[in-house]
């Protein structure tokens, strides 16, 4: 076994790391959200059983789990296997994830005084995921790993709809009704985020993806009033890893996106990479790094389909100061494993 | 009772028409999507007991329905009752409305033979949506009446999916994996949906909006290649009346439907309306006419929040050619009836 101190040292050429810093990697990095998941039957097998929560909080099978898709596809990096509730639960919010429907909050967040009364995350309530990542470099080999949280905004929805929800109606009329109390529930979900990812650095991950679903709900305007000083508060915390922040349909919002202290920007199938970076450009210092953009239902057409956007993707990727080749959102359950391991090998034999 | 064609005539200084056709209207026209809906007590009560589809055909329920929220909030405009499968299930094709899901397609389409063998509608199924606009004409007076059929990418994607979906990925499949049968089926619930208009015109529909509510979840790329062509055949094919064209999440596909032969574009919350000006104008041969684009989960917040919303969308209005203020997607449910009709008062104190 390799000691991790060696691993992180070799780590350093890895191409999703060469990417993530802008530079040019010996082939194009590729991994796909939700890759440990519901499209493996090996997944299916270990999660017998087993509830969701369960199984983030038992370091041998969030191993396992991160794992697979590492072994079948040869993807790029592994990333961490957990739920974008867990800091939640772990803090003792009352938070539990129900088959077929998603997180079910107990006592939804609605007013000022159950804003104030969340409790904070102390880093020990998560020693199961740090052990978890401890075992997981010690299995990865070359291969990074990707730290995962909920961003704030994303958090709040769950946690004031008490579920998730499609309009987000809840969320909205409290953020323009009650700034005070938004700030207040935001700012508490910001710390509660922070440690999570402090754990999960200290720990060992190389990298952190922050997963804003549901932002490119809102308008940019509100995004920067509501939302972008949150998020960068975690964001500007995490020293040391390369910082990815994703969210779906965030066209508009993608330079806010970076500006919140992101080193690679997630864009998903809407909007062309090299479009996305032009954008991206026009807002920031330096030439960005995007990850994306592949539409995840393409996955389920025929594969020379599927080659052609992902060429395509690749070729638009150049336009960028860096790219990570991905989804443009999570793999849908129903797709072929063997569509996805196909398409890292043909990322793999692209020039990037 | 006045004579259609006397209504007709002082209809053409109507607000919305005004506005439809780029001039200055006395006071910004507004309307609702979903205005007659479960938002109002009125609605829940005449629907107690009647299932959707046989209200749609029901000349006097549609009537009553269409009339609620005219009666109720003062709107420049009433928008026939109907549900997007009504011109489905007028030809014929098995489809129900379940409540609490959606559409639901008894045999999904997704091949070549169940394409081609789709029935075509013809005017004479559609005698009750003709009664009904004929009634409704006669007690509208001077407000002016909105046709409504959904687009052909939306209506495929129910067919396809065989009821509501998420990620749409069994319709995005098709369209990749053959497109043979995509255009084939397209064509079929293309020339379906100009009936559906064909007749509204007819019977006296003053304006018309086409709906492709999922048009958002495409790139510009393949909007522009399976489905643009499609929702113009259906555009082009309507004379006489003007013709909205709306979708959600469509901040990159605007010009595109414009070009699909709109003459006006609805926008939903996540574009400011100056700047969706801006970026029609740049494609356009004219200024162009926008609608919308309050979130309708701000009807939600105290009132102050949502008059500052009202206030900066109708000023972000007058960079366009021309302003009819509605929502960026349909009233919610839950919404408090009043705050619609305050709105209403709002926008019509205020200068276009």
């Amino acid at each position: 076994m390799t000691s991790v101190s060696d691993t992180a040292s070799r780590a350093a050429t890895a191409p999703l790391l060469v990417a993530a810093a802008g530079g040019k990697p010996a082939h194009p990095p590729v991994w796909f959200m939700r890759q440990a998941g519901r499209s493996l039957p090996e997944y299916r097998k270990v999660r017998e059983g087993v509830p969701m929560l369960q199984a983030c909080f038992t370091p041998e099978l969030v191993c396992e789990i991160t794992m697979q898709p590492v072994r079948r596809h040869g993807v790029d990096a592994a990333i961490l296997f957990s739920d974008i509730v867990v800091p939640l639960v772990a803090a003792g919010i009352g938070v539990d994830i129900v088959p077929g429907t998603g997180p079910v909050v107990a006592e939804p967040v609605r007013t000022r005084a159950a804003a104030e009364a969340l409790p904070a995350l102390e880093a020990g309530q998560l020693d199961k995921v740090a052990d978890a990542i401890r075992l997981l470099r010690a299995e990865l080999g070359d291969t990074p790993l990707i730290g995962f949280a909920g961003a704030p905004f994303t958090l709040a929805s769950y946690l004031i709809e008490g579920g998730p929800s499609r309009h987000h109606e809840r969320t909205k009329a409290l953020m323009h009704s009650d700034p005070t109390t938004w700030h207040a529930l935001l700012g508490a979900l910001a710390a509660i985020t922070t440690t999570f990812l402090e754990v999960q650095v200290a720990a060992g991950v190389q990298a952190v993806q922050l997963f804003d679903s549901w932002a490119g709900t809102l308008a940019e305007r509100d995004y920067r009033e509501f939302v972008l000083p949150h998020s960068a508060r975690v964001l500007d915390a995490i020293e040391g890893v390369p910082k990815i922040h994703f969210g779906v349909g965030t066209s508009e919002l993608l330079p806010a996106m970076r500006e919140a202290g992101a080193d690679v920007v997630g864009v998903d199938w809407r909007l062309p990479l090299d479009e996305a970076a032009r954008r991206l450009e026009r807002h920031g210092t330096a030439k960005p790094v995007v990850q994306g953009n592949l539409d995840p239902a393409v996955l389920l057409a025929d594969f020379d389909a599927v080659e052609g956007e992902v060429r395509r993707i690749v070729a638009e990727g150049r336009a960028a100061g860096g790219h990570i080749v991905n989804l443009g959102h999570g793999v849908l359950p129903n797709t072929d494993p063997d569509v996805l391991t196909r398409v890292v090998e043909l990322v793999h034999s692209l020039t990037p």
